[in-house]
């Protein structure tokens, strides 16, 4: 059952037309930044928000006349769900997706609105996914994996294909791996034609599933969930685990720190909006820069769709870290006006005020004295020095939280 | 100096290759929502994230070997000022750029890394306009309009020739305007190639300068700012108000509450990244729905130059609007336990805190209460609902800010 190059190839001609070629553009800052010659893959353009539409569709082209009548059915809260979601509508296939219970409302709504028959079942996934094989059985419907699959590895080998493509002599290739359907995917599809390209995998440090059984190492179970969930996957498949030992290079792994500020980067350099699996391989190429210097790297940026609110904070998070935001304590003099004159101070300074509070009963250092803690924005580091050294020059004792 | 559409087309050949021809894509989801047949021109994927690139070209390669040896000046802070030193400098033209003192030291530098050579004088528009002047006269310096000159406007019509390229069938394009330079280019090319396409314009409610010429009223000088303060121009053109007059069917304005909503719409839906000014033109489509129903449209998003602090209370605030962050006033007994027993069953309720104050003086019923202020995540209204029955099923006494 090993997909070759040949299989990607069939798939590419199955698939024409009816998945969006995505751009893959050059970006000056980012190479000079990174000192590469880089190329991003924008895999979040596609309909549905990421790459799976092209496993997905691969897969229901290939049905018999017989399983396409009865349906499909996959479990998934993610970007399968939504990308089976969509073309089985598109293509008049009954598709039911089964979700955990626990799954949020919008995540449930966005793939019902693509047209499938969503229901929610089990709270741990090994119960959901016991369901999903018991339904399939019971109704005759074709049960879609989201990695594990051939037809779906040669779907998201298509990627491969497309970048190859795209960028003239390619050095480095990069992509995310959860199940490592788009890994093995690629990788036999870059290899097949051109054999001197390095191909790199990436999965989160707190995830290192696959990394961990490409090099043989054990996997201890991860305590904590990681901002790139579409990349925290179990274990890699038994189709594509073979594949990516044959076909990748390498392997790396990637710090929760880096995947959210790689995040924050591409949407502020790059104008786009990526997961945390998506700024996966942007956060590797950060991380591990002294493996890529100098080269000519394609990044793929496999997916966009990341819950508003943990985009929010990783935008807060991203204006601290690059001291757009500030938090200061400034002690003062417990006395009517003291506020007022350190706010007239601040105003001169030209530094705006997000937030203010006055604790009059700890952390001052004497009786007579109160401490005020300020969250300042502020359009850089030398503002930040000339705040400080303002206040200071004016007689306030400052205390700057980094 | 009336532009014409030969002006546009000699422009489109002059700029080829050395501009983006950015996509031009249909959006299913904001079709559905705005019942439209919506296209989306993504204008903030040019190099330096706007269509000024497209005018600032078109005058660099018109300049004689004369001038294009001394060089060529701007007054700009925006992305005009960007435009002109990235190309000024790949063409090897020095090109200075004049900021008012004021300006963000983040602009500055962003103009700066493109090889200008930036200049900040004036804290006033006209004292940095003249001192401008003044610079130009003395060192023989090509002024370069950021919209009221003839090759500026054909330059940034070149948008509009793609569109009817990239298109079929169009019925309506909706563009922004501010000095009028590519609403005029893109109308002149658009009635030149298909004259029955409705050429709408759009400005800020607050800047409707250019609206209120169009229809000759007068026009009260803004109070406020606005967050499109890349369309918020003191005047339209004396070359650009008199083709708008000629070629544009409609002018409308939009509040500012909309054109933030289009912000955070583009970014969640469409995952791309669009300033104040890049995202009216989608705002007035959702502001005047009614006339633009069961139509072909095409928005141009002209710019992705947004401030990162701005787009961060923008996203804040568009969680709030859409219920995602609510804000609970809870009644409390005032006794030990009683904000253990509150956090746990909000805990119950499956809701996330992400931040809490204890009013113990102010805003309690009585001296034996007090009021707990909770800011909390929610996926969506049916979970408020859930959160605020299920409080109240509990005895406690609960206030939903709106």
């Amino acid at each position: 059952m090993a997909v070759t190059l040949t299989d990607v190839e069939g798939a590419a001609s199955r698939l024409r037309g009816q998945i969006v070629e995505t751009p893959c553009v050059r970006s000056e800052t980012l190479s000079r930044v990174t000192d590469t010659d880089l190329f991003l893959k924008f895999e979040n353009l596609q309909f549905t928000s990421s790459f799976k539409e092209r496993g997905a569709l691969n897969c229901l082209l290939q049905l018999t006349p017989d399983e396409t009548s009865h349906g499909v059915i996959a479990m998934s809260a993610g970007n399968h769900a939504q990308a089976l979601a969509y073309h089985g509508s598109r293509l008049g296939i009954p598709t039911t997706i089964v979700m955990p219970r626990s799954t949020p409302n919008a995540k449930v709504e966005q793939t019902r609105v693509f047209g499938a028959d969503v229901l929610l079942h089990g709270n741990q996934f090994d119960a959901t996914r016991a369901f999903t094989e018991c339904l399939a059985e019971e109704r005759g419907l074709t049960l879609v994996h989201p990695f594990d699959d051939p037809r779906v590895i040669a779907g998201q080998g298509t990627v491969g294909l497309e970048i190859v493509d795209q960028v003239p002599d390619l050095d480095v290739a990069i992509l995310p791996v959860g199940g490592g359907g788009l890994m093995s995917g690629a990788a036999v599809a870059i290899k097949g034609r051109l054999p001197s390209v390095e191909v790199v995998g990436v999965q989160a440090e707190r995830y290192a599933t696959a990394v961990n059984a490409y090099y043989d190492r054990p996997t201890v179970e991860a305590a904590t969930g990681t901002v790139a969930e579409g990349i925290a996957v179990k274990s890699p498949g038994t189709l594509t685990l073979p594949l990516m030992m044959t076909h990748v290079d390498r392997m790396l792994t990637v710090s929760e720190e880096r995947i959210e500020q790689a995040v924050f980067d591409l949407l502020e350099i790059e104008k786009t909006v990526v997961e945390g699996a998506g700024a996966a391989a942007f956060a590797a190429l950060r991380g591990h820069a002294e493996l890529f210097r100098g080269r000519r790297v394609v990044l793929v940026l496999s997916g966009g769709n990341i819950d508003m609110m943990i985009l929010s904070s990783i935008l807060q998070r991203g204006l601290v870290r690059t001291h757009r935001l500030i938090r200061l304590g400034v002690e003062l003099p417990d006395m009517p006006g003291a506020l007022a004159a350190l706010t007239q101070v601040l105003g001169e300074l030209d530094s705006n005020i997000m937030d203010i509070s006055h604790q009059r009963t700890f952390g001052g250092s004497s009786v007579r004295t109160t401490l005020v803690d300020l969250v300042l924005q502020m359009r850089g580091e030398e503002q930040v020095e000339r705040v400080v050294e303002g206040l200071n020059h004016r007689g306030y004792e400052v205390r700057l939280y980094q």
